[in-house]
């Protein structure tokens, strides 16, 4: 069960993108599979990748692709990778492009292609070639939450969001969906996360815009340490709005838009925790007063990684000596534990490297057993800080793991 | 269960060195959680020790009092660490250590003490004050499988091993106990590891016999990553066997017994993962052909590392795309996918990056199904290799862990 997140709230149209969900049949009966998204000609779109060196045949594809032409449309898959499958996938891959640039008469390097699901099998590319041509034909702009339907695979939910704002007097629309729930260690990268907006931005900027963005949000979560040989994460600027077009970082809208990506980012990030492979909790953890931003990051890794911590979150037990255990083998250079504090919600634990006079166990449980947890931990060694959001170990987490062919 | 783990073996006495194990009630009833070892004067004693941060009590007393003193006691308890416990911690350690001393007639400095358990509570000293007379009263050269009992916490088998070799023409006698279950990541360090033998040896040359002998042992092993705060691998040697003492590496009589100690100090590193918690595979990961040693370890210990690898493993199911995917986020500088190989025990699954022609899905499901497998990744980048020894990630690993307090 996913942990405080709502239904799939309203999407909004974006102007000048348009979407389709369909059933190819690629693992699943009965259930969408196939997305489209198109965008109109003079769109920007920007990526980024997964760096898990094994990535696969639709990240080469789509990589190679952005790199020589314009991209139109986005062509995904969900309960296949396409990954560890060689040349074959590759060619595979590029047919896939090769039947939605024919449909929407456009170049096949215009077409990226996206895969999600199980690693090491080819992809039923024959079905998927004969489910193009009525997807193409059902692109409509109101099929944004079909695609967040479309694009999930252990995910229990699909999610997404929208927003709005001004720029120079015009009205901006931001849409968001994004899939994930396991092998989620985005590393410069994310899931498969597909964001349009209509505002016009040119594409230097707007790789800009993707890239900070994705790297307090994104970058940011932890399910299970493990980083997707599939990651993506898409921005597309359809430029529709008729605000003018943002160039360059000081452009006077682009902090505007970069503050509404932002916020847009960082609630998908945390829809994918919230909807983590087996999750009961939803854990914040904040490291303060760091030597560096990395120094923070480290610890707080360290701990979202650490499968007794995590198990003790599933728990509900306030088991703070892993917690201190987990700082204590964090990989940075000088930490003194003496002058590190600790904090369950508004609970102070350790203080100064001790534990806390006023601590009770019965405080520590009121914490664990709720369902939306934040870790704080202070370092006292600097002023920098970070924060990482992840989930908790449990029986389903292994049962679903066990089960499922990634 | 333990995965191929025979009842503990016999364990040979070794001259000058006696042992007791008592219960103090400290944490379980009715349970030996108390151990003594005393070795003759003119013993060398080296240690290696946690070097997670937040080292327990008895780790900061016991570098402190070896550094001043030679070392005639080890004060051993199971079922609390004395972790997380400031000031007080220490002054309880040293209390142990003293009422060990008193008994012994001996300095409070020459006394070592060692804890194992949960982190974050105070030593119930008293009780184990009142114990120490009766266990020393019963200290003993046959002592050996009672004191492996007595230093268990959430391991289900006692773990121990014995060998003897010649030296000078004189037989030597090598003795080991180790305990450990979870929290298992040493680093520079083990966890409890209690050896003794009687060769003579040189204090130094003794520190470097043990350090070299852990790095291959006790340095390459893994259940979750988690280094504890209460490490710690001591070799005492009582030097009565009559052998000419070691003093250097250049001694001739060093390689016999380096070696003896490093196939010791495997076969108990083993054991700890062979009683890892939830443990239901053995699992030896063997990165050759590498760079570097340190690049072979990395890709190794994030393929051990990776709970979707783990959780493969404990399905039986042979999911090499995870594994793959593990070995692509390696941190390493360089790694060429295009050349790498992968096999499982002797089935070959992936050859130069693609999927081997010859692999089918059962040979993998065969090789999957054994309780004991070794995966095999070749690097092909250069002359380097290193082992790394894991368990799976089992439904019980989760249970284990919800239900003790660490």
């Amino acid at each position: 069960m996913a942990v405080g997140l709502e239904e799939l709230p309203p999407l909004l149209p974006v102007p000048g993108v348009r979407l389709a969900a369909t059933e190819a049949g690629i693992r699943y009966a009965a259930r969408r599979d196939l997305v489209l998204i198109e965008s109109d000609a003079g769109s920007s779109v920007a990526a980024v990748f997964t760096r898990n060196r094994f990535c696969a045949a639709p990240v080469v594809l789509a990589r190679r692709h952005m790199s020589g032409a314009t991209t139109r449309a986005l062509v995904i898959n969900a309960g296949n990778a396409n990954a560890g499958t060689g040349d074959q996938g590759l060619e595979d891959a590029r047919r896939c492009c090769q039947a939605v640039a024919q449909q929407l008469a456009i170049d096949v390097e215009q077409v990226l292609p996206f895969s999600t699901g199980v690693i090491g099998e080819l992809l039923p590319v024959e079905r998927m070639i004969v489910a193009i041509p009525a997807a193409v034909a059902a692109l409509s702009s109101d099929a944004w939450a079909d695609a967040a339907h479309g694009i999930m695979t252990t995910d229990t939910v699909a999610k997404g969001s929208s927003r709005q704002i001004e720029l120079d007097g015009k009205t901006v629309t931001l849409t968001g969906i994004v899939k994930g729930a396991g092998m989620i260690r985005p590393d410069m990268a994310t899931l498969l996360c597909f964001i349009a907006t209509d505002a016009a931005v040119e594409q230097q900027t707007l790789q800009q815009l993707l890239q900070q963005a994705c790297a307090h949000s994104f970058h940011r979560i932890t399910v299970d340490g493990d980083t997707s040989t599939n990651d993506a994460c898409v921005l597309i600027a359809s430029g529709q709005a008729g605000n003018t077009v943002i160039d360059s970082q000081s452009h006077p809208a682009y902090a505007v838009l970069a503050q509404a990506l932002n916020e847009m980012c960082l609630e998908l990030a945390q829809a994918v925790i919230r909807d983590a492979e087996g999750v009961t909790k939803f854990i914040t953890i904040e490291v303060v007063n760091g030597a560096s931003e990395r120094d923070c990051m480290e610890v707080a890794y360290t701990i979202a990684h650490s499968p007794l911590v995590k198990t003790a979150f599933f728990a509900s037990d306030p088991n703070w000596g892993r917690i201190l255990a987990a700082i204590g083998r964090a990989p940075i250079e000088r930490l003194d534990v003496s002058g590190i504090s600790m904090y369950l919600n508004e609970v102070c634990v350790l203080e100064h490297g001790a534990l806390a006079r006023s601590y009770t166990e019965a405080q520590g449980q009121a914490v664990m057993r709720e369902s939306e947890i934040q870790l704080r931990v202070d370092l006292a060694s600097g002023s920098s800080s970070a924060t990482v959001w992840t989930s908790d170990l449990s029986h389903d987490y292994v049962r679903i793991n066990a089960e499922y062919r990634s």
